[in-house]
């Protein structure tokens, strides 16, 4: 009997026995399974180490490129004060050429709104379509000069200045759009007068960029002279070189300074005055804005010269006119 | 004794009892590790995707930037082929002024290589560092004109061609410079000659860019006309618009065509003759080189005027020399 029992307990013992072995053997299973677990999470850590590595290169090469593209699209640029530059300019046979390179000069420049003022009863086709295809930032405004004040055939240029009305209309417009709302400060800027057949460096604007109140350097092939320029001792403006009425209140071509947006719009009366003696035009704005003391010499103290008054030609139409009296005249369609 | 062993079997049984379970308990235990490990590949596969959205947007901004930014920096560029433009030009008041808005215009243009040819026995200060911070690539030549071809003060400008031994000088260096290793096609290229007081629109070099043999567009205010250009009928050049003798081979300014790299290497003998008489300059460059049945017309169809045949005055220096005189001069050291 006790035999028997033992046989009894001996099964029961053996059924235990297997019971215990399979648990062991599943828990080793598990531990094979906690392998795998990690095993298929190290592709997914390269793949992200990947990402993550293509990710800043990209980002790198992003940042060179946003240093060397086109400064309109800059976003740097909006850290820099706005240079307004306005620009007169009148219908002739070389306008659309001397606009072309002016705002090919302007591309390179960050943060440059072109304010081009016709002088014309309206926006003209050939203007409205070049400043659309330019890529600048731009304003289109127009104001026709008054039969009496504009130059007639055959005058001299120096006998009536141009471009009074249309660079008036410019300012006229900043101190409209660009005025402080009240209590604050406004915009950091600088309001540049650049005439369409002038010749501009691009680094000029880089010495106008921080104007304070005016900002002056030289201009070549001005007045008669290799170059006009403020002479500067001490980091001031003492005098002015000049071939002509140095004693005028400020003796410099337009091309020659600069004024910041803040002056231009605490000061709401200055313009110029299209009825000042020759030569007095610009000294008819500045007076109002600023002492000689104040004026911020630019271009390693007004000895480099980034500015040419240059001047284009009137081309001759003599074959032209011929032809056109045969009736075999160039297509009036294809604008030059 | 049989009791004793029933005791002793009892607590082998207990004993094994106890290791089934904790067989069990740890075989549970891995499975809450089971579900751990799904559980924490979810934020990864959210960095996964979240680093794929940053990459794919980044990829597009970069690809715009590649689109705006500054030509010579373009990676795109080296598969462009390179436009070699000649460049002649001679000391005078307003050659910096030319030089720099020349400048700045092929500073929009891809793959440009500038070669610059002095009219003059050595290379000058301003051209070399004019050159040196254009930013631009370039090759820095120089060929003095003999005096009895050159133009004296005071000749009218058509008297004699200007720039002739300079454009062939730019040849030259072209042919020895770049001809192609023996057996291969050598470089994809294109030869422009621009004078340094056209203006030119950026858009031109678009379009001349593939040129095969010879490509042309029409000049605006040359010739004492609004613009001179090829007429183009389906597609070829069946005649000149111009206002004087449409008889010549090419009766086409300098500025109005552009020849592929090739075309000047495989005809060592093509260049401009001095002795050609007037209006036969382009001519006695081109007959050698192409037929007018051959010539490939740009910009529309010759229906756009890209480039304009600009002059700039020379600047009067009443004034300058009134000074001189009294030693009040401008200063020499300053360059204009």
């Amino acid at each position: 009997m006790a035999t028997r029992m033992r046989l009894k307990l001996k099964t029961v013992f053996v059924l235990y026995f297997m019971v215990s072995l399979m648990g062991l053997i599943y828990a080793l299973m598990q531990l094979g399974q906690r392998c795998d677990c990690t095993e298929h999470d190290m592709p997914k850590d390269r793949i992200i180490s990947r990402l993550r590595g293509e990710l800043h290169s990209l980002q790198e090469q992003t940042r060179k490129l946003e240093a060397t593209k086109q400064p309109e699209k800059n976003p740097a640029a909006p850290f820099l004060p706005t240079i307004f530059v306005i620009t007169p300019t009148y219908a002739r046979l070389v306008q659309k050429a001397e606009l072309t390179r002016l705002m090919q000069t302007f591309l390179h420049v960050p943060q440059l709104h072109w304010i081009v003022v016709e002088d014309s009863p309206r926006k003209t086709a050939l203007v409205t379509d070049l400043l659309k295809k330019s890529g600048l930032v731009y304003t289109h405004l127009h104001f026709l000069t008054a039969k009496d004040r504009k130059l007639q055939e055959g005058d001299p240029s120096w006998l009536k200045p141009r471009g009074v009305e249309q660079r008036n209309e410019g300012l006229r417009w900043l101190r409209e759009d660009r005025r402080a709302p009240p209590g604050e400060d406004g915009q950091q800027g600088v309001v540049y007068f650049a005439d369409d057949d002038n010749t501009y460096s691009v680094q000029l604007f880089t010495e106008m960029r921080n104007t304070q109140r005016v900002s002056v350097w030289p201009v070549g092939l001005v007045g008669g002279m290799k170059y006009e320029r403020p002479v500067v001792e001490g980091g001031k403006v003492v005098r002015f070189h000049t071939g002509w009425r140095p004693s005028r209140p400020f003796p410099m071509d337009m091309a020659g300074f600069a004024v910041s947006l803040r002056l231009v719009l605490t000061n709401p009366e200055a313009c110029f005055d299209g009825e000042a003696p020759m030569g007095f035009l610009e000294s008819s704005f500045l007076k109002g804005l600023v002492t000689m003391d104040e004026l911020e010499p630019k271009a390693d103290d007004c000895t480099k010269v980034l500015v040419w008054h240059t001047r284009t030609e009137k081309p001759k139409m003599k074959r032209e006119d011929a032809l056109q009296a045969q009736g075999l005249g160039s297509d009036p369609a294809v604008e030059v």
